[in-house]
């Protein structure tokens, strides 16, 4: 006779298996499923451990047991990448542009890496912006050089999380994070510099390194650890890096997250060779498990890391309040910036710094990191469903895309731009590189919350994508 | 027995001398002093000719007749400038930051060529804050690359004040004016590249270049009518510049504004040697006279005009919008827009936007217009009476500031020193230049509400020059 708790788990693995409960449901709790079966609750806990041991469920903290994809039809990891090995001049195609100009509401968009609407807390925010605009007099007026302060003080207290000790003197707030890399790069690099980027990297800081005239080096990396370090070692003097701008956690679009004696091991490095690292580290909020990883600042003791991050991806990404703590490249920074634009707009850093002080943000972050989880293995799930059985997928941790390789019979600017016709959009791989690399490779961002249409679409992506194949 | 026009006249003549009707005070209209002193219309028109001659009082439109300063006390203009005629590598010193990082409740600033908060209409803009709050669905999520739509139409249904015709499609928003300059010289111009500016110009476009890698050639500018084009035709290919930046328009420090006639001639220029001319337009709106003056843009047919404004000297410093009208760089400087900030912040501009579209710009910026000329003339009048005989004073037909050439014995930066001891600041001339100039010549704003203060502020600054003359 089988184990009781076996009994409980194989009917709930057969209510998955047939879909009566779905991707990112959440399981009765211990307790109530023990009142409705009559059975202790230390049979239901053993269920649970036996099918989350099989992959089938998994616990969140704080919120009980979810569903996630069934382990059998799970997608393989794709492999550690191997960029060419020489510094390559960016000549970034108009294809990046192409990409990300297309809009419309008709358009099914699986191709950005932010939040959809649906997932922002417009209300409370708008409600911090009124608040702001009565306690700055209409913010009329030129925000201090350095920000906001209370924006500041806020932004030094999170870096608990991280395990940063940093105070509001070392923060400065920017347009965006785009705006952060941007003066970081200014300050750290001449034009004709090496610096290094992951492979794949964000198209977005391609584009930026072609814009000041620097020379890119992609380096090798996995889907789970990041970037090659023991590469990085020796690429450093080799190519003459001045800098290397890495996103530590939950890459775009590779998702990895650099293990914590890893990222201590590319801030020894950093000192080693004394160049700076820019530190993109916009995904970390966005962590699927306990606890925020820790970033590279957190290890840096000679002001080499130029952290940089935003509210872009978890709050407004309309306001464009960013911000870096450039170590010691502090002052230069500043200067830069006040020869780029004198000071950020003073409202929106106003209107996110009342959002933070007034514990807001905590509490939409729960949500936020709650729902993108649920939308993640729902969407990976379909990956499955629908494409090629040999298609390897990531399994992000964190963020808001999945990183897609393919058959290499399939070329994805084909698959593109046969998606646009049917008014479906996506980041072709090519765009994450300055190589001919990564052409049977997409990523798909599961920003938009579940639906029918979002269901469509995935399922008409992999009806193209098996076509392709032929 | 004198003419009754010039007995009437003289009157009020007297008045002026003894301070009973005061600089900026706004004379009887011809009607009521017609009827209050029994004479007839004609004879007080007479009159008021007869003063308008003289200098003492000077009309303005759909307004009347105001006081000026005596003409007896005018001080001299400043002459024409003659840099130094060789491109000079940009390294501008600590002491730009130094002047421009002073802010504090208690000290009172002469510094900024910005309006000060009394000028501006805080409650207004609030208001249409909150419509843009309801109508953008709190402002979440990215703007447009290009720019909210709603404020470029208006931007461009404002060019008519200028003499353009362009569209919304012409029209790119920006982070404020500096952002505008950042992009339209990356888009125009490489590292080493020369570019020319008036001589003295904007302290910030000194620093911008610098930090773009650029070469400054400073062209010698006529307080009344800006650069000398003769020169600039001949420097063109002599130091092989590759763009010019020219504030045609009441520029920063000097006050020129450039006639019709020069304004067309630049535009031959630009258009005879092919390179861009990046147009800084800020001051224009903010004119003393009838009509807003032309810009370059209007004369424009080759695309090589890149027209950069903001609304951060006439509205909200703090919102930083600004934009530009780029002519036939659109495409490059909305690629380095994407790179570097990927949007401007969408509220801002969606605040404006309403503003503009419910005609409430127009009436406030005629009221703005009516208040800094009457503080420009109070200015002027203080400047004439408190500093040493022989200062030499600009005398602007709009914008924000006043150029002094004092004795050639007095160091303004030894002036701003002492000064700033006594809790004033002000620009001393040498932050204008990157040669060894202008260092007896200060730059005074009359952005701050004529007061006590004020009056106070300019009468120490005043002794402080005539103690340095010994």
């Amino acid at each position: 006779m089988e184990h009781l708790y076996l009994q409980v788990a194989d009917r709930i693995q057969a209510m998955i298996e047939k879909e009566v409960i779905r991707i990112g449901d959440k399981l009765p709790s211990v307790r109530s499923l023990s009142k409705e079966q009559g059975i202790s609750m230390s049979t239901v806990f053993q269920a649970y451990y036996h099918l989350e041991s099989k992959g089938f469920i998994e616990p969140r903290p704080k919120s009980g047991y979810y569903v996630r994809f069934s382990p059998r039809r799970l997608p393989e990891l794709p492999s550690a990448t191997r960029p060419v090995k020489r510094a390559t001049d960016v000549n970034v195609s108009e294809m990046i542009t192409e990409v990300f100009s297309h809009h419309g509401p008709d358009l099914l968009r699986f191709s950005t890496a932010s939040p959809s609407e649906p997932l922002l807390p417009s209300a409370k925010l708008a409600k911090s912006m009124i608040a702001a605009l009565r306690e700055n007099n209409g913010g009329l007026i030129y925000e201090n050089l350095q920000g906001n302060l209370p924006l500041r003080r806020q932004i030094a207290r999170m870096s608990i999380q991280w395990g940063g000790s940093i105070t509001e003197h070392d923060v400065v707030t920017t347009t965006g994070c785009m705006d952060a890399l941007t003066l970081c790069l200014s300050a750290t690099t001449q034009p004709g510099d090496v610096i290094a980027l992951e492979s794949p990297a964000y198209s977005g800081t391609f584009q930026l390194a072609e814009s000041l005239g620097l020379k890119v080096l992609e380096v090798p990396t996995n889907p789970i650890c990041g970037p090659d370090l023991e590469y990085l070692d020796k690429a450093i003097p080799k190519f003459k890096i001045k800098a290397c701008v890495f996103v530590t956690n939950f890459s775009n679009p590779i998702g990895s997250c650099m293990p914590d004696k890893n990222k201590r091991e590319l801030v020894r490095l950093m000192n080693k060779y004394d160049i700076p690292l820019i530190e993109d580290d916009i995904y970390a909020d966005l962590y699927f498990g306990k606890l925020r990883p820790s970033s590279c600042k957190q290890y840096d003791r000679n002001g080499n890391v130029l952290l940089c991050n935003s509210f872009s991806k978890s709050l407004a990404p309309g306001y464009r309040v960013g911000w870096t703590v450039p170590g010691k490249y502090k002052e230069r920074v500043l200067r830069l910036k006040l020869n780029h634009t004198i000071s950020s707009a003073t409202l929106p850093q106003a209107a996110i710094g009342h959002f933070l002080e007034n514990g807001r943000y905590e509490h939409h972050m729960r949500n936020l990191r709650k729902m993108l989880h649920t939308q993640c293995l729902r969407y990976q799930q379909a990956v499955a469903d629908y494409f090629p059985e040999d298609t390897c997928v990531t399994r992000p941790q964190g963020g808001y895309v999945l990183w897609l390789e393919l058959n290499e019979n399939i070329n994805t600017i084909e698959l593109y731009e046969q998606a646009l016709r049917r008014k479906i959009s996506f980041a072709p791989g090519r765009i994450f590189t300055l190589q001919d690399r990564y052409t049977n490779c997409m990523r798909i961002s599961y920003s938009n919350p579940w639906s029918k249409a979002v269901d469509d679409g995935l399922k008409t992506l992999g009806k193209l994508a098996h076509q392709l194949m032929k």
